[in-house]
């Protein structure tokens, strides 16, 4: 894979991820969405079908990582650490794109929400934000949560014997099949189901910090705060999450 | 692959997908039926899995595009614009059929729901229509949302080295295995409950245009006004859509 | 395929079917039950899975039919029926087998639902029954609903070019893969979320004809009406459905 | 697969299934959860998609069982005993740990809601509970939800003809694919979803005790009861499932 191609693949991959992503979110909060209040159940099949889009788009280009926990993960397991800044940078750029596509689709509701008495605040639809505000148990939680992502992904390159893991000479990275891609989207559905209850499951730093300061720059009427003071928890927790699941993945297998 | 099997696949297919997208349309919205207000996550997989059906059913005759917003993107990619003219017809044919058949599937509501004084307007179970009347703003949904459809659609065809591309003298199309199928049926789930919010996602001019038509001509109870104003859009939105994700695809692949 | 194995297959495959047909019913209809009220959305996952556990279980031993409307139309497809009246036979054994395993997992459910005051009718748990009652729109309904069911269950056969046929010397029948079998039991569900509003979607007559039956004769306190006068709808539709799906696929494949 | 891969395989895999089953109660039954009261959908697919991550992460070490009752399914299906208390011991280990990783996710939600006037009660985030009580009737609920939980597992092993089963030389046990273990965890979203309802189908005796035990040594404020009197059930029914399995197995294929 060239330089150029992670780079366009992960802009790619993780604006169509984060376009899903805040996508569902805005719809599920905005007034005059078809699919507002329409439940937890959307909200995490929404991000794990953004997950699976991004993911196969660009796994032809960079391997579809779309996550610097990720990355950081693959890192640890292979050892090789010279693309990490590249990957990184392009997964940031791309959740930024993905930000704006996504306020670019719900426009219209943008601007009648802030018309409205009763107003939704916008800060959840790009950003996440704790349920019980607790730095130290937050992290806990995102870390935790990163983990129980990052593990099985890597475990992927270990299922080459069930036809899961990456094919000698394909140029796929992480992913071996469509099947493995599909099992990953499934994954982030279980762990936004399961996991995502205190802190709305980042597990993902881009996913924050990009449409975070997406939606700081962009102008949306009546937006409110940035909550700025929560935003290293959603990177921190879920970078030492992956750290974390690689070197348990190379002491375990 | 025949003009004739061209045409029947796509008569086929199209059918399908528009008989199981307007049945769950009536299914939520229609008194006297089992799924009476069973919400977006019914509608979502609904259209999905009528994707999922009418593509694998199509597939070995046509490679079950069932869309002239992908039909454009493969020609963009492919340079091949002969068949075009001949797909979108088979695909407007088809959706009248599959409009025709969700009306007899859900005769005796269509009947009951016009005896009734809350009686529910049946546009919306046809056609789509915006939550917020806005020309421009809902063009930018359908384009942005049919690009997010059609750009992963055609990725499938630079996966060949993860076993999800068209395999070499496959008469598939656009569809490398069954698993492809699948992941193009999630990503339409995935579209509907990330982007769907604003207009209720046509990202497929004839699966508005073929059953606003057909309910027009139909003889359903009180029916009220077509709308044909709005008509244009998801017609236009879908087809430059569709062309953009061919041009990114070609640049960025 | 020897007889017997294609009679345990079916039994197998069919009684699992219904355990989690007839089951999710009753996890949904009855009152202390953690499903209680959960939706069509559980109502149509509950079906299809039901599928896919009771078709890859049968697959190796009868090729899992599981449904008289299936082997009618693989009947009208292959040209050869002999063995038609043995696989509706086993099936309707499993369906008998599958509605007691029901039965005996709600067994204190049925018991304390008959002790309260407003005790829920169980007719809706075993059989189906429409929400407007017109016996030629009922059957038009399960005739298309079946029909949507049985020709992309026979395109499988067509689609060996991409792996989802069958294999050939494979003693599947149907099915050519596990995605396969996947494919079906989606395709069920979104039968169920489209089309399943106005009867129910029995799409198998030994899926109404097997319960209904078993729970006129299970002793099950306070049960009321069998509502024999609508029986013939289920039994008759499909059956129509899988020939004609069959006649589809002939003249167009 | 040596004795420390099966230990270490069941003890990761058990761990991520109990992590997302216990994690998924919680985030339903707890107040301050983003996933609060979402329904039976949520949960039912919260732990299939544990079963998911658990099982392909496992499978290259252990072959992923993860449950007693499959491992005395698979025990006897194969007529090899040796191992069985390992990986039962491995799997108990596993089970606690994931119980503690799911309360480590929650612990602000734990604290919160125990400062509550209307504190939910936790037992049943957990262990499972029978709605009605009654130790025969949950006995033989547990009892035929386990039998169709392996049964169907160990089929995978008969369906080597369409590519589902183990393939000849893989370190995968019980599954010969991607699409085996995405089969096996939308299995258990349905039996979730029909046989789920009177007892929260344990189907698993570690899933049940392991965190059952774990709750009661964390220190939960406000913990109320553990029904040890109960706890047999959810033990000894999938036990006898499994057995129950492994015959039907051996006498049917």
């Amino acid at each position: 894979m060239s330089n150029a191609d992670i780079f366009l693949g992960e802009v790619i991959g993780t604006a169509i991820l984060i376009l899903f992503g805040a996508g569902v979110c805005a719809a599920v909060t905005l007034h005059h969405s078809k699919a507002r209040a329409s439940g937890w159940i959307v909200i995490t099949f929404g991000w794990g079908f953004g997950v699976l889009a991004g993911a196969y788009t660009s796994a032809p280009l960079s391997g579809g990582h779309l996550n610097p926990a990720v990355t950081l993960g693959v890192a640890v397991d292979t050892g090789e650490w010279s693309k990490v800044p590249l990957y990184i940078a392009a997964q940031m750029i791309g959740a930024v794109l993905g930000a704006v596509l996504a306020w670019l689709v719900y426009h219209a509701q943008f601007q009648a929400n802030s018309d409205r008495e009763n107003a939704r605040p916008t800060l959840g639809i790009f950003a996440t934000a704790p349920e019980v505000r607790n730095p130290l148990a937050n992290l806990v939680t995102e870390i935790i949560a990163t983990a129980a992502l990052v593990l099985p992904v890597l475990a992927l390159g270990r299922n080459a014997g069930i036809g899961i893991g990456p094919i000698p000479g394909a140029p796929a990275g992480i992913y071996g099949s469509g099947i493995s891609i599909l099992l990953v989207s499934l994954l982030v559905v279980g762990i936004g189901l399961s996991l995502g209850g205190p802190t709305g499951y980042a597990i993902n730093p881009v996913r924050d910090l990009g449409p975070r300061l997406t939606r700081a720059l962009l102008p949306i009427p009546s937006k409110g705060t940035s909550d700025w003071g929560y935003a290293w928890i959603p990177v921190a927790g879920p970078l030492v999450g992956g750290l974390l699941a690689g070197l348990v993945l190379n002491a375990a297998f």
